[in-house]
């Protein structure tokens, strides 16, 4: 490695900027690194701010502090790493040629000279147009946005709230007002279903119906039409309806914040983030970005994207502190791996959606199985709703999905990104490695049935979706008389013949086409092969009726 | 695929013939498939089975039946897959030119004839030599296994039990005979440490610990020297002490059952199993293998490999079946990953041991680290251990294994096993994407912090064994006042100063050689590189005190 000695400049002290820091200090004890923060307090885990609201983690300054108990403030930087962080300093020009930044802060404005300067400035929350300046109508992005609302719910000026956006964050923090301090919640989407940026509409409804179940009133499918503010509180109107709340939390998502990129005449993308290459090299000498405010490049797509996700930053933090220092490191395409609880319901996906790729022209297709994810004779066994995406081409693997009760979900997507950064196939999926074990997995991992599913649809055994319409539908319905009586299925013309007795009593099938149902969309494929070998016209019910059950 | 009528049979009706059985008849309706089975019970999932001993499972025939409550017997395979198994019938000869297998059971002796013959006969269980054949003296692998043991166990006719090997299935009964019952167990290993076949003797050494906490005797490094029947019970001789006990159960682990492979003339590999190639072909024209009695190549070694697991099984199995209907599928190497619960503790594991690789002279490092299995701010992180295992020269990681009181454990090994079948580097795994949300896992994945703690040991950053003497070390605790409070740490001379003074207080640093220790070997690796800076010598111990707590 290099050793002369330089002198670093980072701008923004979250997880990019300060990881970068640390790592050029660790491999370049010599150098100077100073980080510039325009906040106060900085080096938090935001993403654990929702449970602070809700109560789950008790306290705000603990997202703050080291697993040993120090608060990450500037004497702990100054301290542990030698990294000097100035803050609360805003930067607020970038002189390239000159190689000096502008900040100002409590002592004034000042000029910082620097060898190397790394934008880290994150992202900001996006505006919805038109909505009032009020301590009514919050949004949900930086440590001091959860005071106000936590303080409020401890008082019980806050009984009911409107959430706007539901994205991650929007969901998370419908459930922090609903669960421990039981606010009436309305949760308002502009999409059909919650999580649209993640979840195909057959995985998002069954997100809608759990938000439900736990008493959340969602409004799906209604873009915010205006906010205003009434003599106690706020009015919001959305798909025809008003309804008042005491405050508005808007979560419409994130905008990478590049003011101070674009004023030191950076290029930005397509996607609006600062344009860097695989060393997040900026377009202008002597400058990088890392974090959120940078596009990415998507490993399914190909394309630049922007993921604001935190689990990014840090990686991206980490290897722009080795290039600086003078290492090899690089950052390569990303799958979007992304995960998130709603109540009960652990959410995962990576990826692309089905409506995303299909929106820009892409033919794909999508199966669906519901598996369950330990052996389903262990008593902690818990469903697992898993959705694929697939080029039928290529077929390559584009995108999984997953919604389960029991915390597996997130294992199954780690493995997907994994494979989907790896431009992975069905086949590739069908032959996962697992450590199996009752407690912890089936003896096939439900990736490997997922996939087998896709293969079937391939090969013309083909699932509908779980949210198609069954009353118009002739359903063969080959569950045994225990599933049945828990679930009856809806159905133009019905016909029940349990699978055990189908080859027996084949002459009582109705003409096709059917739609063959069972619970979890395993023996109905079966079936559908069966009925196809005999030359009747079938395709099964993807999922089955325990997807069904939790999504319709 | 072909269409000329086969007619396909196969011995040994667990996971490997069956998942093949109804795999060709799905492709090939008109096929006839005929499974050929010893036992009267079978289609169970014997991995479930020291869950029912212990009671987590209550009943037995769980184990048989499908997730929609039917048996899985004869009539079954028959009415819903179109399999014919018969039931118990023992496959006696086969006549390789004439294509016909010799079977005897309840209808006498009978010849059946067949196009393609599959051997899938799975394993036995290990036998010591000179162990007496009697009721005190038992195996733990066969369904009628269970009963005389739960039995022994409600009747109170078991209160002790000696256990003879710490592998997968000897710490699994060893729990169940403990756990629920209370029995007095003593767990017998002529290893150094618990599960050697996959985990290295730092993470075997917390499992030791683990299972002496929950009253288990465990007494390793003692090959068993004599078993004896006594007047009211089994004397057991081994490591100089004999114990008498109620019962003695036999888990030195299985071998492949290749009785009928070796009569049919097949080549057996240099593990003793079968030897099949890419298509679970074997030598013979026409007859296959698969499931534990056929070797596979392991993705590490390059060679083959005898690893009778039960994901492996299924998946050999449903490839098989697709080759067998003339359709494309092969199966290619194996990581070997593996996940057992002990207790409280889970443990998995992919790849090799150090102690594997060192035997068979290959140069490996070794890196151990201490991780929150969530955000560390999230209420039910738990502490994980891994280890990962790498080879200097190349980068390449060769096996990872960890042990947790979280189920997160088998989520890394999951993702492990993906990299390591794609003979990934060590900064591939630092590059690891994960789906990130605090319920979920941390913000780096521990895959990356254990993948950097191994780039650091390649740059000069190392760290020495959990187990390590500290009783003549130099020792520089670097550790906040509480934390020291919790584990004071053992050292020839003890300096105590924490990380956030060091830079202030360098002037107090002892001369080197130091041994640097923290809470989980983070901290501490970062002070042996700022000490290396400083022209300091240093090591750290790896995994910290969090780990060193865990198995000393």
């Amino acid at each position: 490695m290099t050793t002369t000695r330089k002198k670093i400049v980072i701008v923004g002290a979250s997880a990019a900027g300060l990881r970068c820091a640390c790592r050029v200090k660790r491999l370049q004890p010599g150098w100077s690194v100073t980080v510039v923060e325009a906040n106060e307090v900085f080096s938090y885990g935001a993403c654990g701010m929702p449970y602070v609201l809700s109560g789950d983690i008790e306290e705000l300054g603990a997202l703050r502090r080291t697993p040993y108990g120090v608060d990450r403030d500037e004497a702990y930087f100054t301290a542990v790493k030698g990294v000097e962080v100035l803050a609360p300093w805003a930067a607020t020009g970038v002189d390239v040629a000159g190689r000096t930044l502008a900040i100002a802060g409590p002592g004034g404005n000042r000029l910082v000279e620097w060898d190397e300067l790394v934008i880290a400035t994150g992202a900001a929350p996006r505006r919805l147009p038109g909505l009032p300046e009020h301590d009514r109508v919050r949004t949900f992005h930086v440590w001091d946005d959860v005071k106000p609302l936590k303080l409020g719910l401890m008082r019980g000026e806050i009984g009911s709230v409107a959430v706007i956006g539901a994205g991650l964050v929007g969901c998370e923090v419908a459930e922090a007002f609903a669960s421990l301090w039981g606010a009436d919640v309305t949760l308002v989407e502009a999409a059909a279903t919650p999580l649209p940026e993640i979840l195909d509409r057959e995985l998002g409804a069954v997100v809608a119906k759990h938000l439900e179940s736990q008493g959340v009133r969602l409004m799906t499918g209604c873009p915010v039409e205006r906010v205003a503010i009434t003599d106690d509180g706020a009015a919001v109107l959305a798909g025809g309806a008003e309804i008042t709340v005491d405050v508005v939390v808007v979560a419409v998502g994130v905008r990478p914040r590049v003011e101070l990129a674009r004023a030191a005449g950076l290029e930005l993308g397509p996607t609006g983030a600062i344009r860097v290459d695989d060393r997040l090299a900026t377009t202008a000498p002597h400058i990088w970005a890392a974090g959120d405010c940078a596009e990415v490049r998507h490993a399914v797509t190909g394309g630049p994207a922007f993921l604001p996700l935190g689990s990014l930053a840090n990686r991206q933090g980490r290897a722009l502190g080795t290039v600086l220092a003078g290492g090899e490191a690089s950052f390569g395409p990303v799958a979007g791996a992304a995960a998130v609880k709603v109540f009960d319901l652990n959410i995962a996906a990576v990826g692309s959606t089905a409506a995303r790729l299909r929106g820009g022209g892409t033919t794909v297709g999508s199966v669906w199985i519901s598996a369950e994810d330990r052996a389903h004779y262990w008593p902690e066994a818990k469903l697992a709703l898993l959705g694929m995406v697939y080029d039928p081409a290529s077929r390559r693997v584009l995108g999984v999905q997953g919604v389960g009760e029991g915390a597996e979900v997130a294992k199954r997507i780690d493995v997907a990104a994994q494979l989907i950064l790896r431009s992975a196939t069905v086949e590739d999926f069908v032959d996962i490695e697992h450590a199996y074990a009752p407690p912890y997995a089936p003896a096939l991992d439900p990736l490997t049935v997922l996939a087998c599913a896709a293969q079937n649809a391939l090969d013309g055994v083909e699932g509908v979706s779980p949210l198609a319409d069954l009353g118009t539908a002739t359903v063969l319905d080959v569950r045994v008389d225990d599933e049945r009586g828990e679930r009856p299925v809806e159905a133009g013309r019905l016909v029940e013949i349990e699978v055990g007795e189908l080859r027996n009593r084949a002459d009582e099938l109705p003409d096709g086409p059917l739609l063959v149902v069972c619970a979890h969309g395993t023996r109905s494929a079966e079936v559908v092969r069966w009925l196809s070998g005999r030359g009747v016209e079938a395709r099964y019910l993807g999922g089955g009726m325990s997807w069904r059950a939790r999504a319709v």
